[in-house]
């Protein structure tokens, strides 16, 4: 005999939670299209040579990779490289601008922590060719209305550019040490403005340079960051990209508490190139970015000569889910809307009969499947949460009529089959 | 440079295609839902050693096992075991009888051979505790309702019972050759008469016998098998059940264009222990089975005492849309219904106000991301296949108006916004 268990680091869910999950999925794959991106699917397995183009570091020793006979696979650790590849192998054939979402697993052989598994769900889309602020304003909508949609409580994106920071940072002569200081600018929204200036003053910058930077990340909005005056072509350029995503997203419909300029984000160094953002839960800020992305130059750098640019975004779909699951109401253990109660085999056909109508309506049924007494089949309909059930008794065969019974308020009708139909698809 | 392309055995399809594909997966959740069962899903890595409990031989050489630190993992290569290890891991949690589908890849190394491939898409239903007959109509019924509302032609399912063969065999005290005559029965629809003869004689069955089985398999109907009055108790038991079962289907809707009992019918020998099945393509037999399954007296054996019975089915969804996919209609590369062509940077404000519009009326709407010239962008749309184009110009951002183009019959009408949600919705 041996012993039944998930390997560690991975997890599963039970039926009612598996259908929160799924509900939540369909949402984001709903608003994705409603936002005009295309599915996309792509192998979970790459060739190790394909995917592991550009990792090294920590990234590469958390990918599950191994020999199949003479070939060298590697699991996907994420929907961004594999799009990319896609995008190069297929750039003939694909329509650019290319908008796609890609709702899949990834696997990453991370250290266990509380609500981050080894495999995880990513919820990305992104939007490829030759494109303008446009395509960043509706990258950034999709995600506040799928945000909406989800209905997990207020989410604030907090979006900035890259362009700020290199550009102010070159007009400084400090290009060189610009990975140390963005490293440090990450940290800031965790740590005090001392830590952050000590940190600053390490790396030997003047104390003008720190104040300034300081000035930028704490800028309220737009307007304090144009009266610093900073005359940087490439700062400049972020901020009126800035500025014109500003207007689109207002212009698409978000208020001001959808979203804040936040100098402080930073995200994936050596990728990003205009703006970037990060979507926290209000309620739960703790529970870090729920979701992330921006803008950047080049997608295919490995694959093809001539650069293919985008900006993309990605729900970390499992994660939020683990974070919230336990504050959600938990909703029924099956999509059945109606559990057929069966009295005997003789009434087994009324009872397939009966199925099959309710069924051709769009009325999702259950038939109960073995030959359990009556009371055992309702403590059945109750354990797995499902509305109504549906009593299908010698009477009931008789007069071609069902008795229907609310689970939820006990009310107990009998009635025709097609009043029925009429009666469970108004109540549901 | 690295030359971008998919592992060898592994593919993946255009947007037009992976819509098709995407389709059919939610017609089958659908249809799987509507019959009450509920979503599950298992990681795609498990511990080898749990994983492949029961697998030796082929199946085991085609498995993806590799190690990562000290642990010995494996990807799943099928849904089956994975429901078996969740079953018994999760018994206490679970309400029995238990009815899950679950819609998952799996990864089999097999040698490559047209339309199949080492990942691919399974739509697994079962029905698992202390069950009747009915469970095993409901399974049938599931997948015939769910291959009519694939609408990929017709379909057969062939329906046959372990039990007559088994309990046939022991009557003529052949048990003990039962595993090789059924590998002989499992070619005879694919070879001749003779050749069967001859390969039932080679195993030194007498004449009669052999006389016996083939007018088993050839029994056309029900009462042709009872008209064999074979007195052996599984024999009949095994009758018994596919005479209840025929009644139930009958009942449930089912026509005799929709099914056949076929003794012909297999499956794993060493699985499968009542009811099976197959489902063929009348006008695509030489595709093969495109989903089969049947009943099972134990799922959990390599993990539990107790057995746990049960009866599912499989579709292949993979293999058989890989089997039709170039004789069906393509639709567009998109999911957006509407494209909004964008004349210039002033005028995106206006675009992003309509779309947000049209958006929240559950229309799909892209925007286009560039700013290439309106040319280009109807090209665009042309490509794609989106059905209609919004002309957001001057005029149309002084009136709130849009002017919309239907892209198949050429028209374009002006309307107000509201009027072209009404408009847009109605044609969809």
């Amino acid at each position: 005999m041996i012993t039944p268990k998930t390997a560690p680091g991975f997890n599963e869910y039970l039926p009612a939670e598996q259908r929160m999950f799924d509900h939540l999925v369909s949402l984001i794959r709903t608003m994705y299209e409603r936002h005009g991106f295309t599915p996309l699917e792509t192998p979970a397995l790459e060739l190790a040579q394909v995917l592991l183009a550009k990792e090294g570091g920590e990234t590469a020793k958390q990918v599950y990779r191994f020999m199949k006979g003479d070939t060298d696979l590697a699991l996907r650790f994420d929907l961004t490289v594999p799009l990319a590849r896609y995008v190069a192998e297929h750039y003939h054939d694909l329509a650019f601008p290319f908008r796609r979402y890609q709702i899949q697993e990834a696997w990453r052989a991370e250290k266990a922590q509380a609500g981050r598994y080894r495999q995880f769900y990513q919820c990305d889309i992104d939007i490829l060719g030759n494109i303008g602020t446009t395509a960043d304003a509706d990258i950034l909508l999709t995600t506040a209305a799928t945000f909406k949609a989800l209905g997990l409580g207020r989410s604030v994106m907090h979006i900035s550019n890259r362009k700020i920071f290199v550009g102010f940072l070159a007009s400084l002569k400090l290009s060189e040490q610009s990975v140390e200081i963005l490293r440090i600018i990450d940290r800031m929204a965790k740590q005090s403005a001392d830590k952050t200036k000590k940190d600053l003053s390490v790396l030997g910058l003047p104390a003008a340079a720190i104040a300034q930077i300081i000035s930028i990340v704490n800028a309220q909005g737009l307007e304090s960051l144009r009266s610093l005056t900073i005359s940087n072509t490439l700062f400049q350029e972020g901020l009126a990209e800035l500025t014109e995503l500003d207007s689109l997203l207002r212009a698409g419909g978000l208020t001001a508490e959808e979203y804040v300029i936040d100098l402080g984000i930073v995200r994936g160094l050596d990728y990003y190139t205009g703006m970037v953002f990060e979507t926290l839960l209000v309620d739960k800020p703790e529970a870090g970015s729920m979701a992330g992305g921006g803008r950047y130059d080049n997608l295919v750098g490995h694959y093809r000569k001539e650069p293919v640019a985008g900006v993309g975004a990605s729900i970390g779909i499992s994660r939020l889910f683990n974070a919230l699951k336990d504050s959600l109401k938990k909703g029924p253990a099956t999509p059945a809307q109606a559990l057929i109660i069966v009295f005997s085999d003789a009434l087994l056909p009324y009872c397939f009969k009966t199925a099959s109508t309710l069924r051709a309506q769009g009325i999702n049924v259950m038939i109960y499947p073995g030959s359990d007494k009556p009371g055992k089949q309702m403590a059945y309909a109750n354990k797995i949460g499902v509305p109504f059930v549906v009593l299908c008794g010698e009477e009931e065969a008789k007069n071609e009529t069902l008795t229907i019974k609310n689970m939820a308020s006990g009310d107990q009708q009998t009635m025709k089959i097609k009043e029925a139909v009429t009666y469970l698809a108004k109540s549901l």
